[in-house]
């Protein structure tokens, strides 16, 4: 942490940061620049700190140095975490791909697109049961009902399950029957939801926040893996910003700034950036081309009939040609397709 | 709801969007324009429509017409709301100031905050047991221990309380100490909170999420609403925008569109919107000269030791100094400060 | 300039660091951290350098300290700047209103609104020849001869004008006719026009960038400087961010925030920021109460059949009550209101 | 256009928006709803119309119907554009790459750039000579003399130029040496400098500004258009956002929507979008994989002693491995490499 005073701050001044500093058990480091006088804080610094150091008189800027996060930094992690399923691994060198509609609607349904998807080459089955919607109006999920559709299916076609918890008191429900604990972008800094999972020992795949930096996200992680479980997965879904042609804007370039800061599993959801399905495909081809370990897409039987988010669902056959168009930009980038694990029924 | 078709769409496409709006027993009424053909939808739509309507061959766009909140439009609703407390009256002609340190963090700290902020004019007193913290190695509040703190300053200085809650299984526990339940803006589409605290009869401080529209915060609003609690206030705290040198960007014309748009009381949040202690009196005069009905304040006894927000903390003279500025600007407008009930102590 | 190296850079990288800073004529200040090593740079720093370290390797980044605006810092000419005009002084004790309707349409109509504007209390006249329109089969301005038909008003009425100049070319011509020279938000980093504006001796108002962060504005308002004209105005007109109800975000803190930065004037414009006209008189009461110097604002005879922006626009009546709602705001700030010079016509 | 009543606006409200319309020769077509009467407006709209009738009593929303652009849209102009220069062809099915240093430096530097990236499989060599800087003290380009050095190296490596064009005036200047006239994201807006690139009959290259939405990108295109110039090739180039990580956020999601609805060429300009060397090489390969029809790549042979933009400037080695991983996405994308004419030189 470094302390920039003020042009023409009083000797007063300087001694007043630098003993503050002290009083914690740290050391200052004063030193005399042409315009400004600067002074370095040595020691473990906490967050606080910037907090005490800024209102004092004299005191232009306070600049942190070290990144607040420590257990999602690569910096401190240097390898690669692969998050394993039941046979798929999540942030090695196979693209995974996940896909199912946005809300269970009921088994017939649920259980088509299971079949469709898996046949088209996706490894886990995902499907809402508890959704979050932003008017009290809109259909609201099965509940309960809904994930033991969602449990039965991925049993049926051997597909591990990703679906949403919303809430500290659904987490063990919900752990119950999914093999990934998805939060949603509303729920990034719900900060008790994050403990309740980083509790359990399930992975967690940690959606973006529509307006949350980098960092936030990262350290949103932090707050997962500071209760001890380590497999979570990032995953990119748009940003808010002035533009209103796609629902969100999907920060493609925070798929190689994952790779580069942490050694965290990044993942994405073209279907929540864009919002409609003809973008779909272009945006995860690119998001793949820029090293995305996977994709979260949502397909649907009918998406003109579906109870939630039609306009941004791919049909079958949308989500085979995607398929089909992956798997070359997938190789361009020297990474494979998973591949399903087989079938039981013959 | 209107639909409009693509330039050149055929009789076909035409026929078919009109018969999805007759088959969910509403009226297509469809008009020829020079270019494009336009199809209204009569009868009570529901959301899930637009979604189903826009994804069939030959659609161009589908634009809602009516608003998609009820209960806090002021088109159905003409009324003002005014949210009643002991002694204060929210949403009317006095403007009410809340006041308080961002946390509780003792009881020493607390009472001489309380006492200072009444002296100086506050009605409401503010402080946070159960707090959101970006980082999981920040501070976070004391919990009920907070609450038992706030509650006994309260009633010593005789202020209404208002305290966050930050998730739906410690709604009984904050509504058994506090007058006021504050979503914070983390929380604002917390869905299972929103309808959590729409089951209490308590008043509820919604604020505005960092990256929501007018519309999405209503629909919060409405979220509560439709649970039968229709004591909200609505509090502008800053948006997320590319500016850096303050915190967030406080939305000053939200107060007017509010004012216009919905019937629920609007408040605002100068201390969370800058994150600049110097930049509070400015803002909370702004916001009152706009149309405000109240203010919240973070206020602490020594903001260079504040165990969090001390930067955005005014001390006591600030705070006296702000109070003071502020009664001519409420007079400029044709309202009052809500004056202090009388000291049971004497 | 502060360098800060990554964890476990080597010695090789650091030594590499330091000779490039010396190479150049500074001085580089070696210390080393908990985790991190610090370089500081010691002289007068110029800003390629900072590109110039932050691609060595080793090198984690590289904060600037000091502020890249000089001539516009409050820091290095902390008294306030005072812009003259003939019987209007901008900066000082009182607030100016500059008003007229967005566009010069004809002569009745722009006299019509300055004698109105004028009586309500304006003091300077605003009305636009050249026209920056978003589409090009809009109406783009009368050119010269709406700068004439603004001269006449003008001077019909004593009251000084301000009119948009939008091309280097131009700007001998406005500057003929008129008394301010108003570069616009689309032109804010139109270089070239800025150091053209630069060459006169004109008062310039600076109107801040749609996404123009305020450090950038100073920076545009230093080119101004930097060719020798020190009257430069300020003017906040809303920047972009996602919410969609105001055709801009008006950021009310911008203004406290130049007060303390900068010895500039600074002015809003809450016409452009709402683009609503029933959203300007609470935004203009809420600018002055933050502590603007003056305000800029569209007032038409007839709103709705205007050229350009009527939906903005005040009618005569409204601009009349707003002064009236203006005066008692002022006045809580313990400024005035300018006061029109006297009429010629007796 | 589509003008939407108020609930409950009278039928002289409604009469007087019907009377409006039909004054300026258009149909209103009338149609009453469940809560809203709405007033369909036939025949050939205007733009000022909307805001026209907004402005009515009794009016809720306009809503236009029509795209404000003609000249760049698809729905009028199926085909796309294939922008030809001597060998080379933008928005056909090769991908073009352009690159070069962002500043021409000196002859040397030029050279030893453009003979690399032409033998890397660059087939358009850019620099530039006026340069856009957000601060007055930093290196503005070397103007005419660098335009000499440019079209000197396009001579002897036989590729076409690309440079900036700033000023209206320079826009003869210019074009006398470039191949291709670059409108950078902060002119995007500078509408006198879009009529003189259009009334010139080389092609436009038009970049995204920062802060806008691409249907105000297609109205600048449209400035271009209007005047007879056909050849605009667009460019995508990062968006202000909340997110600091990176200089601006790269909208990827443009592509495809700008391949969508014009027939424009579209490249990417993943340099200035991310403004990091290490994001360029995944953005570049993203944009590809989206469709992009080519792109726009900073490169310089010593980064760290660039003039400018050194910490987004690939070295020739990072920029020959961008190309080979550049050759299997097109593939991937059913696509090929625009390939470097043959050299004269032999």
């Amino acid at each position: 942490m470094i302390v920039v005073m003020k042009v023409g701050s009083s000797q007063d001044e300087i001694s007043r940061v630098a003993n503050r500093i002290e009083d914690v058990g740290l050391k200052a480091h004063i030193s005399e620049g042409t315009e400004h006088t600067v002074i370095g804080v040595l020691g473990q610094v906490f967050p606080e700190l910037r907090d005490a150091l800024v209102v004092l008189p004299g005191v232009d800027q306070v600049i942190p140095v070290s990144k607040p996060y420590k257990l999602a930094s690569r910096e401190f992690h240097p390898r690669d975490t692969i998050v394993k399923l039941s046979g798929v691994a999540i942030g090695g060198n196979e693209i995974v791909v996940m896909a199912g509609p946005c809300a269970v609607e009921s088994e017939e349904q649920l259980l088509a697109t299971a079949q469709a998807v898996k046949a088209a080459g996706a490894t886990v089955l995902r499907g809402g049961a508890f959704k979050p919607r932003t008017s009290p109006y809109q259909f609201r999920g099965l509940g309960e009902s809904g994930l033991k559709i969602l449990a039965q299916a991925g049993k049926e076609t051997q597909m591990p399950i990703i679906t949403e918890v919303m809430s500290p008191d659904h987490v063990d429900l919900v752990a119950k029957y999914a093999d990934i604990l998805q939060i949603g972008a509303r729920n990034m800094q719900n900060f008790i939801l994050l403990d309740e999972v980083g509790k359990t020992k399930k992975p967690v795949l940690l959606k973006r926040g529509l307006s949350s930096s980098i960092q936030e996200w990262l350290l949103a992680a932090e707050y997962v893996l500071a209760q001890g479980n380590e497999q979570v997965i990032l995953c990119e879904r748009g940003i808010r910003t002035f533009e209103t042609y796609t629902r969100n804007t999907m920060d493609v370039s925070a798929i190689p700034i994952i790779e580069k800061v942490s050694h965290l599993p990044i993942i994405a959801d073209p279907s929540h950036a864009t919002g409609k399905w003809y973008l779909v495909p272009p945006l995860a081809l690119a998001a793949v081309a820029a090293g995305a370990d996977g994709l979260l897409i949502e397909v649907h039987p009918n998406p003109d009939l579906a109870l939630a988010d039609g306009p941004q669902s791919l049909t079958f056959d949308n989500f085979r040609l995607l398929m089909s168009q992956l798997l070359p930009i997938a190789e361009a980038r020297n990474r494979k397709l998973a591949t399903p694990s087989a079938r039981t029924e013959s």
